[in-house]
């Protein structure tokens, strides 16, 4: 039958909000704001979102009422409860307790503090900034409203017809590269495309298709809600974002330099196990490696984000060879434009 | 909001039909039922549809009570006004009146007659018997629900998910060969799959993305429902029917040699112009063009199905030179296993 009230309210439409879920963001956000709220929660920051590609001038592609009422929508989410017994009661990672009791109560009235918005040469430059604990959560949401906005718009354009071939193509080319990785079912690969996705629902659809398809080797994905809403593993430890701020904290060169050091000293007085995961490559990473302390190789593993993947593996086997650890005993992820061919690649470089 | 008229209709579901109207067959049916209906009602004619791929063993595939579900409830439809209308009032060909007033009205009260069902070796045989003008129109049906029931029975063991992607797959493949067809806009294609269709909707899906997408090289549709619904051109004129049938009337070797010319002799005196196409093939092409009458060479073209189809080209145009007829003012049609790449070879060798 007719659904007339779905129909008549699809009429009078006033927004197809993108962030629906506070949960809608990359879990390991929750392990640095926990982090971040138990230790430095007043430190004062300022984040700002840019657009690295000057060619997509995005402030002349979506407008800015557009994206204002995004934000704004943003801005009136709470945590759910379900979310929040989610949050305390979920086992991450095998453990469980990973929360705190006090930080899931600070979520429950958490909101999202306000933004800047400016534009500068056709480029939007959107600013948080306040206390860190405040602001940190911004990251994710902001990054995936500018870019489902920028899809929605491309999408404008297209029939019907058209959009009903696009997503049949698309879903084609995702599940040929989801069949190639089926190949390898050694290989471990998690999702984490919330900050740059086409929209909400597609990066659902993805992650249910390599979660169906691929078995054992889809060990979760980043996205906090995806997992709660499916019980996929939610996966993700920390981000360059902390050594940037303890960096900016410093006042002499020297506090600079260990910086990178002091704030996984902090990190491992808060997490252990799968959670002691080094981002080596914040200021360059063969600088962080030379001079790392000792407790840095006992550490679980490493994740390599920018600098070209072979050579960085190659390194950090080196490394760990010449601390006198098995490089077999650590967990080494790659998590740096990541495309199929160069996944194989890796694993069958470093796998074993 | 929840349908629940929909969703508790969907559990107590106890049919989906495959033929909902009697449009849905090809619209040559109607040209050779009137041709029949004026001119031979009475006569008595059998005619079984039987599976010509032994190894596919139907009557193990599907149950005989979903064949008998789908066939009576066939028999239960009878044409609705506006398709009546339809027929009577649309332009075919370019010309109005195709249909006689006499004929629309016998179409009015026109129910399919009852069929015999018999399960041979595996196999079921389909039987209708009786006044030619009442068991013709059952040939479309009945292949369309034998396909169609194959099909659905090969989906039921996909999951949802799995039933996504493989209608992603397929589309994507339907469109790069129609991508690949634009690149001849000159060609003239039709769809004509209705008796071999995996579904009424898939087959209206890729003939509403050839109509899409082809523009003019798009000339239509065999379907009559499909041609009704989305204003398509309704395409076809006649089959192997009419000369298998006379043939079978002859009572001498004398008759049944004339008996393919007699039926287009009648079929002349019915139809004109566009209309006026051999298929010269039902009992061995060459045969048929060299003992043909002179009026032959007249007609508007032909269509060439069983031959392989460059020879049957070649000896066609041999055929309307010697004749005295400019082979390049005469219809030629191909319609047997056209893949694409065929499509394009014929399109290249035949054109102009």
């Amino acid at each position: 039958m007719m659904d007339f009230a779905t129909r008549v309210h699809n009429h009078n439409y006033r927004l197809d909000p993108i962030i629906r879920s506070l949960l809608d963001t990359d879990f390991y956000k929750f392990l640095m704001h926990q982090f971040i709220w138990m230790l430095y929660p007043k430190v004062p920051v300022t984040f700002s979102l840019i657009n690295r590609t000057k060619t997509v001038r995005l402030a002349e592609i979506i407008p800015e009422a557009v994206l204002r009422a995004q934000l704004d929508h943003a801005r009136t989410l709470t945590f759910r409860e379900n979310e929040l017994i989610w949050l305390a009661g979920n086992r991450f990672y095998g453990r469980r307790d990973i929360f705190r009791p006090e930080y899931i109560e600070y979520l429950r009235t958490f909101r999202l503090p306000d933004y800047k918005l400016e534009t500068v040469d056709g480029q939007y430059v959107l600013t948080f900034e306040g206390d860190w604990a405040a602001v940190t959560m911004w990251e994710i949401y902001a990054l995936a409203i500018v870019s489902e906005l920028r899809s929605r718009i491309a999408m404008a354009s297209l029939d019907k017809f058209e959009l009903d071939i696009l997503y049949a193509q698309t879903k084609t080319k995702i599940w040929n590269k989801i069949k190639k990785l089926k190949s390898y079912p050694d290989m471990r690969l998690a999702e984490f495309g919330t900050r740059r996705r086409h929209g909400f629902l597609w990066q659902e659809w993805v992650t249910d298709a390599m979660a169906n398809e691929l078995g054992r080797s889809f060990v979760g994905t980043s996205n906090a809600l995806l997992a709660f809403k499916h019980s996929f593993e939610a996966i993700g430890t920390n981000s360059h974002e902390l050594p940037m701020v303890f960096g900016c904290l410093a006042d002499s060169d020297e506090v600079l330099k260990t910086a990178q050091y002091d704030v996984l000293a902090k990190w491992q007085e808060v997490y252990d196990g799968e959670l002691l995961i080094i981002l080596p490559d914040t200021f360059g990473m063969t600088q962080f490696l030379r001079d790392a302390p000792a407790w840095a190789s006992k550490w679980t593993g490493m994740r390599m984000d920018s600098k070209e993947p072979v050579a960085a593996g190659e390194e950090v086997i080196a490394w760990y060879a010449m601390r006198g650890e098995d490089p077999r005993k650590k967990r080494a992820m790659f998590s740096d434009g990541l495309e199929v061919d160069l996944m194989i690649d890796l694993h069958q470089r470093f796998r074993g």
